[in-house]
């Protein structure tokens, strides 16, 4: 890495030498991985996740494409460079970096970068940093070639505009400190509990008014892990204490001194390890004949370094995100009329979410997490299962973070991607007795998806982008882990006064499944055929036939409505006043005149109810519709705000909608949020199964004609011969 | 057949030990098959086709269950009983046969029924026949074991009511008919067409008066297939032939006389014979390694006789059906609390479909289809392709249907039943560096699908009924197939004049999508724990805090309100105003006083917007809400009607739900419309990619904890080993 380094700074002759022998040195590592990779022709079985590895060590050491993430020697360049820039040199304490993460290119450096044919643009760093001692942010810009901070603001901190994401020192320190507290200890003891037996997590204080404006806070609340791996489902009911972040000390502890008992812990354990040893008392699971995906002749996708992804005339970049999670970039399709590459997404990912909790009590209404802006997608994101969260074979992307000194760390297998086939087809038609024709033709669906999980303290969400071969691209949430629970003196409905509200579902007894909302706020910079692309409502609507026009006295008209402003592009969907969502290049028509364009489809969803003046909801303004456009802004890409923690909602996305930019042939971006109301069950205990969303990014008019009208089907031919391994080891 | 048939007629105790002789020699069979069946253990190899016809052929030769479809013997038999029967047995042209299939003996008869213990109740056969000479139908129950006619009554018929499903001699009839007439045939020519070069279609002529008060009607339009398979593409637009089906002629030819041109056959032939000549000028598919489901040890279902189904604990009657595709009975699931089988839905399927087209002109305003009591879902569902419609290895499970002449046919491999795993998790739990925790768990997700496809014309219904481990059933509709398009003069669309409504998308030169939409109406008899069930709105309500209650002014509050009659249960969705909905057993609390029940949990879907009083929405008024409740009534199945063809609309859903019936702790079925709009693209030329809409059953409080707890994770051990074919024959 280093030589590029200093040839960066130098004149761009020498440069672009060096950049040379990068590129032929990669070939040769890339030729090395293929031999023995999964993606190998020659090879003749399944990469396995240590096939994987090769990829990943490569990954990890040389960036290859301007979108790449930063690499462990790059991270370890900036922090070098920082440790002499001040504040970060001075004798004073290092300030927390609460995020380092590649400074992207400008877009159009971007779109105009060739590989092979320019170099990579400048190396830069983006770094948010945090000073307790002064209440200072800084914001600064490293360039990696050059070492130098390029570029430093520092931004008085407050809960005026919120602060930046907790570091994972931020939450150790927030947990350990109840445990230093006499009195948090006496409370723990007057439940005659163990504080050993305890697990506390840190949550985020929201804002509610002049407490949230008086420091950095954290609401931390504890469970006994007694008996249980499951400590969820055994919460210390009533007992919240109130830490400062900065000053690392225990303001409040508010105790409602309730005598909740502590529920049992009885069959809570999900460890398989434990419950293999379950006796047929408690019946154990059927078993299932194994089931999997197979591909004897390796995956059809193809991996550039470590984030270009090829696969069946798609081309995409996929990274790792310590805050949205994962990130998909210059998505880009082969038109297979002209066998030309077209733009389609120039940047996808998970923004933003909200997860409300409906109980209005003292130790529960503060519960409104921004996971992304507050925890971060992709800092709670963990290893995937090679085996079990992605099908075997799947290849796997390490995830490349800082932590709060600055320093680099690998998170192994963070993002994998696959091919995925369900036994579902693409297309197919018969021909039946009518016609008389022997026709039978069906198109097996073979998909590729990029799949990440970030584990959120109790809930586990997981987020796939899958392309089609039809151009379609699925964006999947699905739901799981388990319920944040409330203790209660109940142990069964009849015990409950008629009129009393329990804010939940009583999963088992003394356990409340409360009720909450979950939202996922999706930035969509959509470039169909480029940048400059438009938002049509196409809407239809009911049209009543004249006198004697027809027999019909009504049909389905539809009207196509360009929209103008932002605030035109403000969209709660309705099911009796229905339109299709098209984000088209009114200057690409197709060779019959309609305009290229994708259609953003939605899937089941839920709106927020909560009253658009109630803090949470404030702060989560970007829910307030289902859809939004806004002009392209490099600043605007955190539907919640860039500050989010304790973040009074006035730099979010609804606010950049009221600036009503135009957006008729503009660079715009298009978001959705996905909603789902959680009213939970007994069967969300002590596990929830897991529960998904969708929504669809659909070419429309975009193709000449169907892409995928020269698949091919499947003959016996193509299918590989398995045995069990049990039987190959005899 | 014979013997038993003998014997049910017969004293009981001499019937048991037929009953019992049959189950030695079926446990006999089923062992033979299951030697060489993919449910071997021993077995090496997946099941293939051939293997699964050891299945079949036992499937049609004996009933085991009393909903096992009729089989090949039994139809025989009835039809020889019909000969000895008048109008039958007259000199009279033989009334042709409509429908013949199971008589379902009565609900409580079947659900009290137990294998091995009670002999099958008498099997019996619903006939339903039609003499164009008398212009009355035949409604018929005969016995089959005592070979009698126990039933019969004469409807007169008429469009009030409407008339019975077509047959397929109605409509080659309808089809050939114009070629015996000369003006059409002039029509033709006058196209410069030859009558050879066409295939044409009988559509339903619907009901919007006089004229379809006259007759049986069929309206038959023409598409070339010179140079292409895929002649949909290629309509001979403004020629439409009228006929009436009973006098199999001509009545009137409604021809425009518009020089609208043929539209071209360029590349519009899809299939694969064809397609893989074309040169890379037309850019050839990327070529994809195969990627296939394997189960070397093969699947973890069993299936008794040919129709039930075991898997997972769940047990389910599985049959194909010439009017609904296929029927779900019996779906029960064992508790794993309690090891004991606990009744979910006695009865699911489609019941009826409503497809209208949204152009008021002359050729196109009656088209508004009810292909399932029109055309019969189940007539027109073909042969699967083993290995491209359903996973390789799938279980294919025969059609006994029978013709008009009340011969029996067996039709292929009409339904397939097999395991899918798709790369997701049922549930996963990673433990982050808040806690501190080492886990990671994750339960790979596997379900059992049974599927039908149904080609009605140029349209592909897929339907799929997933069960899953936790309870959850996924009820999934796909469309694929082609577009009905409609010709024009338009070759882009820089022609059309501005406020021309083309009705559609110009998807070619000369060819338009016509805009239309598709619903389908699901049947669903819930018994949950039994069939004494009610029907609760799980309400979330926005509720505003007291002053001082809480920092935060609002939360979601849930109400539930127990439908009391018919008129309560009259349910259309709304995103601002959303519920629950949930069939409960009052009676069957949970361990904690929940009553245990089911949830119905739509997905995305649409909802007609066409007037009240258009008759064809009066004829689909059951998709005027999405969900209904009904007290159970045997004969409320079709929500179109029973006679379906030109009715009036006056026996549908709407109409039994007027009758306003309490349903609260009654026997209740749940109905459920999934809508689509569907405005065409270009994507949709010449062939149409697959787009699916889901609803799902889920257990609610249903269980005591999620039955999944207990699930097992794959290990490396559980994997296969696979070679490519290719490599094995070398």
């Amino acid at each position: 890495m280093e030589p590029s380094a200093a040839a960066a700074v130098t004149a761009v002759a020498r440069r672009r030498l060096l950049i040379l022998l990068f590129l032929f040195s990669l070939l040769f590592f890339a030729y090395l991985s293929f031999l023995s990779s999964p993606f190998s022709p020659h090879s003749s079985s399944i990469g396995t996740a240590s096939s994987n590895r090769k990829f990943r060590s490569l990954s990890s050491s040389l960036p290859v494409h301007p979108l790449d993430p930063l690499t462990v020697d790059e991270i370890s360049t900036v922090r070098s460079v920082l440790l002499s820039h001040p504040p970060f040199a001075s004798p004073n304490p290092f300030p927390s970096i609460h995020s380092l993460s590649l400074a992207e290119p400008s877009k159009s450096v971007v779109r105009s970068w060739r590989p092979g044919i320019n170099p990579l643009p400048p190396r830069r760093a983006l770094v948010v940093a945090y000073s307790p001692s002064s209440s200072l942010s800084h914001l600064l810009t490293v360039d990696i070639s050059s070492k130098r901070v390029i570029h430093h603001d520092t931004v008085p901190l407050s809960a005026a505009h919120g602060y930046p994401i907790l570091t994972a020192d931020d939450m150790s320190r927030a947990t350990s400190a109840p445990f230093a507290d006499p009195p948090f200890l006496q409370a723990v003891r007057s439940r005659s509990l163990a504080p050993s037996d305890l697990t506390c997590v840190p949550l985020p204080a929201g804002w509610f008014g002049k407490t949230e404006e008086s420091a950095r806070l954290a609401k931390v609340q504890c469970y006994s892990h007694a008996g249980t791996a499951n400590f969820y489902m055994r919460p210390v009911e009533g007992l919240t204490v109130l830490v400062d972040l900065d000053k690392n000390r225990v303001i409040e502890i508010l105790d409602n001194k309730q005598p909740i008992p502590l529920p049992s812990d009885d069959d809570t354990d999900y460890r398989y390890d434990v419950q293999k040893k379950k006796t047929t008392k408690q019946r154990a699971q059927y078993k299932l004949n194994p089931i999997t995906l197979e591909q004897p002749e390796g995956p059809s996708f193809t991996v550039e370094g470590a984030h270009v992804i090829r696969w069946a005339g798609w081309e995409l970049h996929v990274r790792p995100d310590s805050r949205a999670g994962m990130i998909i970039s210059r998505a880009r399709i082969n038109d297979p009329e002209t066998g030309k590459a077209r733009e389609v997404m120039y940047k996808g990912m998970a923004s933003e979410l909200f997860v409300p909790y409906m109980d209005p009590t003292e130790g529960w209404y503060f519960k409104a997490y921004l996971d992304a802006g507050e925890y971060g997608f992709g800092l709670q994101a963990m290893s995937l299962d090679p085996i079990n969260d992605c099908p075997r074979g799947a290849y796997l992307m390490d995830g490349v973070l800082a932590g709060s000194d600055g320093r680099p760390f690998v998170r192994p297998g963070m993002v994998c991607v696959f091919e995925r086939y369900e036994g579902d087809v693409a297309w197919r038609h018969s021909e039946g007795p009518t016609t008389g024709i022997n026709i039978r033709e069906v198109r097996p669906k073979i998909t590729l998806v990029a799949r990440m999980s970030a584990s959120v303290g109790n809930y586990d969400y997981i987020v796939d982008w899958e392309f089609q071969t039809d151009g379609l691209i699925r964006i999947k949430v699905s739901l799981s882990g388990m319920l944040m629970v409330k203790g209660t003196v109940y142990k069964n409905m009849s015990q409950v006064p008629e009129h009393e509200d329990l804010y939940g579902t009583l999963l088992t007894e003394n356990l409340i499944g409360v009720v909450h909302d979950h939202y996922v706020t999706f930035y969509l910079d959509m470039d169909v055929d480029g940048p400059e692309n438009s938002f049509v409502d196409v809407h239809i609507v009911k049209q009543e036939t004249g006198a004697g026009e027809s027999p019909r006295k009504s049909y389905l008209r539809v009207e196509r409505r360009v929209a103008k402003t932002e605030e035109d592009a403000r969209i709660k969907l309705k099911l009796y006043d229905p339109s299709e969502f098209h984000v088209v290049n009114a200057k690409r028509t197709s060779s019959v005149g309609n305009p290229t364009g994708y259609k953003i489809v939605p899937g089941a969803t839920a709106a927020s109810l909560l009253d658009l003046d109630d803090p949470p909801q404030e702060r989560a303004a970007f829910t307030n519709n289902q859809i939004w456009v806004t002009q392209y802004n490099a600043s605007e890409e955190w539907a919640g705000g860039f500050f989010v923690y304790q973040s009074q909602g006035k730099d979010t996305l609804a606010q950049w909608s009221e600036k009503n930019r135009p957006i008729e042939n503009r660079d715009i971006v298009l978001w959705y949020t996905m909603g789902f109301h959680h009213i939970p069950c007994q069967e969300d205990y002590p596990i929830m199964p897991t529960v998904s969303s969708t929504f669809d990014l659909k070419p429309v008019n975009f193709f000449r004609r169907n892409p995928i009208l020269r698949a091919k089907p499947y003959t016996e031919d193509d299918f590989p011969v398995c045995r069990p391994q049990a039987s190959v080891q005899k």
